[in-house]
């Protein structure tokens, strides 16, 4: 994997988890936060950490901001410092600016400021949980498109120790076995003669209704 | 789909995006919060909404808690009324309860309380924007396993205009596509003759790191 | 008496007062408290004093915590601490955990946490004010069973100066003397023929109705 | 028992619970607070509850505070209206007051403006804990002088199944067993022939020193 | 003069100035700020004055915005506030955006989300303040480009009662001579026999170094 | 240029707009401020920057006040402070106080303490902003009576290409022609012959009805 | 005596004296505060009281108070709101306006704004104090001059029982004796005849010295 | 004059004011606060000038609060520390303690706490005012009796000029003319020929009403 120079703003809850995946999958990540405390807490989850206004203009060249391939600005909830912070990252020539929004609105304004990527994470969230809470036997998802989702469905226990072949999933629920994830492993496009045994997930490709019928046996 | 009685406690941003998902998939959805003012911004996003100090039991009782089949805790930032809340919907007997931690040692807490299911959004949503940010052609994902992760990835602009046989990502790249992504649509167990054009999405099951060489293409 | 190693969490005026008896007792008394001044306070009172925050694991190890046989979770008002704190402790391992609690609800989480022991020193202290109340000349007592107490009461001065078996309490009243206390000296087991004097108290043992009405004279 | 007027000033943790004993125990009593919130709560354990500021002598008359026998000044921190409070009863005539002190100068002050009982409940308190802690197997006590008191211990496990006779307790340990306590009732003046069972509580009479090594077997 | 329809958001001492005197000149004016003491002050200076939030879409609608032909967003210290109201101002279809800026970020904020114009009101008057102190006798003054101003000077009293033609201002300063402002009437192209008198203004055209040298004669 | 001492007490926006358009002015600027945040970012405006408190005759004396020609205070808010500071400074016998006021009313006790001229810059500065909307082709004016302005006008697109003979602005508008403006230079009493192009501005004199009128078109 | 109109701003406890003492002697009191509680405890002390900001001219105009003949601005500690008040009572014409100063700045800029009467209550009461307790039988004392002092002295034990001639208070102590005051009487212009007694106090007149020597007895 | 150890606690305005005049009159003097800024500024109308918290003991041990003849506790607002140090002050020994009250309640408590001189310095300062606004021409005055006074009083204009055997001032008026005060200078028992001039003011001794009379003419 490439290694790139992350800088991340704000070292609230989110920040620091931003941070620490990108510090454990090897990359440089700097840590900046306003707050002498919040500096601390995080030294041990980044490359390097500094007190800085970044707001002020000076405060991001004395760090050499330019240099930096993308930006993280994960400001908590005052939305003028993440709006200010954004337009100083692009004026003095970021490349990438990934910027955390309270709401619409203030993603608009960061839009128009120039962020490359805004993201709304409790939104996000809420939105994950409420569809893990519809489909209880659901882990995990993706939407890829109005109609589609793959979910991981653990299965129902009715369905234990029947192997794909006798379940006949396709026919029955119209969607299709990619793979099954049993104690951590993954069986890729698994035979159709695997048995399924209590415990294991599959994972599934069909319209979203079909899969949320499956999911709430 | 099976309709529920939920109820949502915490109407910031948070609670609001989980009360919304759930109302608009058709449940029933009560929103309670401490503060009037969240209250009211919430009335359009559920299908009731009310005023309650939910440490106090007598509030719960009112709107009937334990008539809830689940009821999903999203206090902000007062970790005390949080602990309070959930020790109360236990004792009133609501099946299962999910609740927000704001760190570890409150989501400890908050399982010795009896929350069935606690969640960390800022967490959990670092790491994602973290995960796309590592592999910036990646679009979304699931992780199967420590080891295997299914991924949507935007073809590289060099293999444009070629079909699934020539490219051969099985052999080259040692990732299987399960799916084309296509302009909102979706092409499952696409034909080895498919034509991949600028823009598709491919949605590929394979090891993490193999998926990560293929998305830094 | 063994020496035992005390911890004290919490210096306002309850935690001090647990604290310092203890240390008058001859026992080792570690005093903790997050506040700097109260800290200083605290000082002359027990064996040693440091400021900490006890709702940090670090803190709690760097003071060697785990190595103290009892530890007495006296924080005042922040209910959130206490409860960090009683998790933290018994985390870390340390055997007995006392925890003074706000409430009932308090209380509870207390315990789910894992303290051994939970008090409520303003609502016993109260009851202890209301009983003697109740009893104007009642000076002290112990409640030995729902119907049963040992009350220490004033003589009323009409009683002054007959020996106890002329005044054949046992007989009158349907309550047995245990001792007299005399200007600060006990007599254990006084004979019938004991003369007694204006301003002496009787321990008395018996049912309390019978009390009170011996104590309201 | 006598029916007297009670008037409980301050109606927090320790004035409450004072209050709810008086009225659980048949007397007439005020609740009386400067807080509206408080003043609510209240109203279940009293017979009255007013809002009312006490440092104001039209309030106190307009609540007829002279005809009650006896006023508990309970407030809370702020010592300059617990002062002027105690100050205006006496002025007012009531008969007894008793007021709550922070510490021993405060404590001083309010003899000074006549409170005829001045009690420190966090100092009490924190005392009796620490006793507790001392002798572990104790449960109650009073201290009847310097040097006796009567203490209400578990028995040690290896007395268990003996008669008061075999355990000769006065000869070993220079105590006398007034009382047996056993599963809620009370054996007074207990037979030489009493077989004490696992679980039993001994109330025992004797010197300070001599039951703190009973209790610590 | 054409009557056009104003809105001038934020009452503070600049607003309510803008405010009055597009009033005075017969201007439509509706005053708007989120403080209902000020909109109570203003309302004797503007056609219509109203309370209302204008970062939120809803009030902005509610007063019919999309209908005034200018809005004056002169929001005192609140740039957040500032940069929503003006994003929804142009959302909403408003022609042309006039908005106070604080500092030079603020305002090119401002510029990013759609501000007409960005005015600086206390850097340009504290300009003007200034170009007055250093040229003490002038009074008032257009800058028509980088090296040419207009100025408005008091004669020094040394020139008074000689004619224009003595004066000979051109040869001697080098700068012309536009009007002559006497008791507050002015004299337009005043001929070379007009005798200037003591207190006289002259209206010169120049260079702004031969102006600064007439006008600290 | 004549080169004074001047200080500037308030280093807010206008007090910093004042100081610095001074000292690049060549004049020797001293910057004064209570604040020390606010007197650092004043450094490199100004030829010398302290924190003072200039309600404290003290400080005032130990700046050597007396010794500067103009003082400038341009105290934001603190109406209070304002007064005294001016009161000192007149008291210390400073030639000429300049100051900055609130309200008609705090301008009126500014020159009863004597303040040599007083000045309101929100005010003025609303006044000029509402001027330039009601005439939207004016760039610039100064007021010369209650009737005659000088004005700097944009020209109407209808009229480039025009001499000003052609144009005849004195028969048509009555208003005269004092100079152009054209891409940043100026032509003073411009030949009728010379042709107006797209984007001139003309310096008009006349009555501020005509100019309106012309203004206007 | 003439019955006046006076106003009373600012119902601090030194205001509410003056209104009180003022009220007792019969004459006519408006109480004016800007805080409703204050205005509530005046009204048993004033003809009439009034909730009203008197920074306001609208406020002072309608409670007519260009109509009393002394006002008396009594605000406690914000200068700026004693200040204004004094400027808008002599714009309406108030003739006499008495106003409590702060301190020696806040006093002259009473001054210029137009107050008749500044008085510093502290500041001479503080000296009073000072000057009873520098001669501790002095009761009370006029100073005529920077010489000559009238006081009245509580005369040594040593004179008692003599007459005034015995004594020859003039000879021995250069003081003459103006009245003896003995039991709340009066006795002006004593024989010489006059025995004294203990507990008389003495009126004398003299030099300040004199006095001192006297009183220090 | 006999030299004194004072000590005065508080310095503020009140307290500078007694401390300065103690300490202008040759007295030394121990000024004390707890905040340091009104420390610095005693310390040049003092002997020594300390930080401290009196209502600690021992800090008032340090400064040897034992030995001062005289405490003045002019403690501003803080009710509790004025009471509190009235008490240790008189428990550390102080003979003389003088106590400033806020109110009539406050009073009482620091007499009973053991004040032995108690001042109203607001309250008494209202009433002089008071009186000196009922009595237009009395400049200052001792009140003897509820009955007769002496006072300082300003003759009326139309006296001038005329000898004190002419004016019969004891016959008109039914006072008595004590002294006469011209130009700072006493003439003490004035001869009946004494000429009274405009400006003069006479000291008198009556009854309160004739002077009234007398004052108001």
């Amino acid at each position: 994997m490439a290694i790139r120079q992350y800088a991340v703003i704000g070292l609230g809850r989110f920040g620091i988890s931003v941070a620490q995946r990108l510090h454990e999958a090897g990359q440089e990540v700097l840590g900046i936060d306003i707050n002498e405390e919040r500096v601390e807490e995080a030294e041990s989850f980044v490359t390097h950490a500094v007190i800085a206004d970044t707001t002020e203009e000076d405060a991001l060249k004395s760090v050499g901001i330019s240099n930096f391939d993308r930006v993280i600005v994960a400001i908590g909830n005052d939305m003028q410092s993440s709006i200010l912070t954004v337009l100083l990252l692009k004026e003095l020539g970021v490349k990438k600016v990934i910027a955390k929004a309270l709401d619409k609105h203030h993603g608009k304004v960061l839009e128009k400021v120039g962020a490359d990527w805004v993201i709304y994470p409790e939104k996000d969230m809420g939105e994950r949980v409420a569809n893990q809470l519809l489909s209880p036997n659901m882990l995990n998802y993706i939407e890829l498109s109005h109609e589609y989702n793959i979910e991981e469905i653990l299965i129902p226990e009715s369905m234990a120790e029947n192997s794909l072949r006798e379940l006949d999933i396709r026919a029955k629920y119209n969607v299709s076995a990619i793979a099954v994830v049993r104690d951590g492993n993954v069986i890729i496009s698994p035979s159709p003669n695997e048995i399924i045994h209590k415990g294991d997930m599959l994972v599934l490709i069909g319209s979203r209704e079909d899969l949320s019928d499956f999911s709430n046996l």
